[in-house]
């Protein structure tokens, strides 16, 4: 097993290891005391993963109940939100207990603002079952829902008490969902790690998923380490996320958010190329995503991206903040008027 | 003008004094650069109040929008606080921006739990109006939505950047309204300023209200400051409340949050008295109740009230901390185990 801890104010260790989903209780019990878990999952890992989840739990003392909502982005809403909340307090469920999401981002984001929220904030883990929120969602304390306006609008910083990564459980994804989790890999090694970005390219990443998980979790570790809030360095994380949000919600969400995001990095790419403030080719970005399984080509025009990007809430007043690469594995931020980012975003759609 | 400073995290000025209504847009350009300025108020506050706040932010560079919400505490739930984030959507509020809460205690804590969420947390200012926001609300950084389930259970920490008071906006509460942050002053004054307690039972507060308001903003700084998350000694300021938030979910909120927790200080300190770990006599206590026209019959029984009560969030697994009186302005913790506490609601509720 591969424990990376990271130093966050609250620190918390991610435990990364084939099989340890049913060891999972005992993990648990060195970071938590036992005590009611409330197990946040949708309706397709529910049935994979957490009888043994729930198991591991019961064996080493913990009392758990489970609250299942509809598989898919469309249950990250406030009504399933307040469906969380109110299957915690209808399980009496107490600022000592702990919520457990089980699953892929949906799960972690909805589950873990739900326990952000509950009672002003209670302890949670997250055992991811994707490789998507292994390597993005379930480091950095990001929790949400979205609004019909936006994704991610309505949330809250709460880092998790462990994460619990059992890369057996990615068996059970179908190859646009690995893309998923590939998206945001290519997008760690472009930013941070040149060599993880070529074995993206190789494919090599496939043949150790837990070594992938780690590398992918000490790159966002650095960023998410000294700003927990977002406010500085770990901007960069976005990289492809300005316009690949935008992508996502105006194909209304029938692009899954690997492909929207690696429509935005190629986009990004040329953009801040075309711009003169990126040095990175976006053919060398769409070799990495080709291999991955990963589409490039934006389907919608730079005016459709633009009225919904500037209502991101990357949009802070007058200012958009986007990140460039300075070389492939070197990141680093660019701040542009709004001018200037409509600028961008034609540049980067259209062809 | 009174300024008082909260060295919480975050530290943050509480302006008090007749009349800085007018003054609001210069004082938050104090602590905030120019910026859109969502104000959250409700439909009794906002005709009344909202467009002097709102010609005064405008006098400073603030871009002012507005979000009224029915009056009363039926509003302060979730299907409000999409509304109010839905609001924020749509006027394009970022994370530069401002949200200023004006109203008592469910602008307060409706509008400050938005702008915790909004885009995972963003500024506010507090505009209290109301005797009982001012003295309690304000201070705290507390801010939640209710459930059908009972009071608070969805919130956030999250302190205000500024809280300017203005008490000549009090003139317009009925007497109702008024004893309702008497009850909150009271309490202060029990647990912590005797001199205070003594001004309540004469009703020389009523003299100089911004000099009560600067009292109780003292007595809850000192509990607030080092125990932000509530963990700790700040569970104090709960004196009063564990039966009375009981009480005020069994009215089904006809009785009002200060009448309620005058019911439940009149209750607690009875049974903190007759379990031998309280030392005040509730006739003491109910002296000052009486002054500041305030019940303290219990109208439900000790079954009721303890089966709302153990639903409640101040409950940790198996225990519950109560607040008890060595002495006027002298308050403790006490933990009690669930039987002790069902003991103590029955000694204090059952005459």
């Amino acid at each position: 097993m591969i424990t990376v801890p990271i130093g966050t104010k609250s620190p918390y260790p991610v435990l990364i290891g084939e099989g340890i989903l049913d060891s999972a209780g005992r993990l648990l019990a060195d970071v938590h005391a036992p005590c009611r878990a409330a197990v946040v999952t949708d309706s397709n890992v529910a049935p994979l993963y957490a009888p043994r989840l729930e198991a591991s739990l019961r064996q080493s003392g913990f009392t758990p109940c489970r609250f299942t909502f509809p598989a898919g982005e469309a249950s990250k809403q406030l009504s399933t939100f307040s469906d969380a909340v109110r299957f915690l307090a209808g399980n009496g469920v107490t600022r000592a207990d702990l919520v457990i999401t089980l699953g892929g981002g949906v799960a972690g984001d909805l589950g873990g603002f739900a326990a952000a929220c509950w009672q002003r904030g209670i302890s949670f883990a997250q055992v991811p079952t994707s490789l998507l929120c292994a390597v993005d969602a379930s480091v950095g304390g990001k929790t949400a829902v979205d609004l019909p306006e936006g994704k991610n609008l309505v949330g809250a910083f709460h880092q998790p008490c462990a994460v619990i990564c059992d890369p057996g459980t990615f068996q059970t994804l179908d190859s646009l969902r690995m893309a998923d989790g590939a998206a945001e890999s290519v997008k760690h090694g472009l930013i941070a790690d040149a060599g993880l970005f070529s074995d993206m390219k190789s494919g090599a990443w496939r043949q150790d998923l837990s070594r992938t998980v780690e590398r992918n979790v000490l790159v966002k570790r650095a960023f998410v380490v000294g700003d927990e809030h977002d406010r500085g360095q770990r901007q960069l994380l976005n990289f492809g996320h300005t316009i690949g949000h935008a992508v996502e919600a105006l194909s209304d969400y029938q692009l899954s958010h690997g492909q929207a995001v690696a429509i935005g990095m190629a986009a990004e790419t040329r953009a801040a190329r075309r711009m003169g403030f990126g040095s990175v080719h976006e053919d060398e970005v769409i070799e990495a995503l080709d291999a991955a399984g990963l589409p490039h080509v934006c389907p919608f025009s730079s005016a459709e991206v633009e009225a919904v990007a500037l209502g991101d809430k990357k949009r802070a007043g007058d200012t958009i903040t986007v990140g460039a690469l300075r070389a492939v594995g070197e990141g680093f931020l660019e701040k542009l008027d709004l001018a200037s980012f409509r600028r961008f975003v034609a540049l980067g759609v259209d062809a």
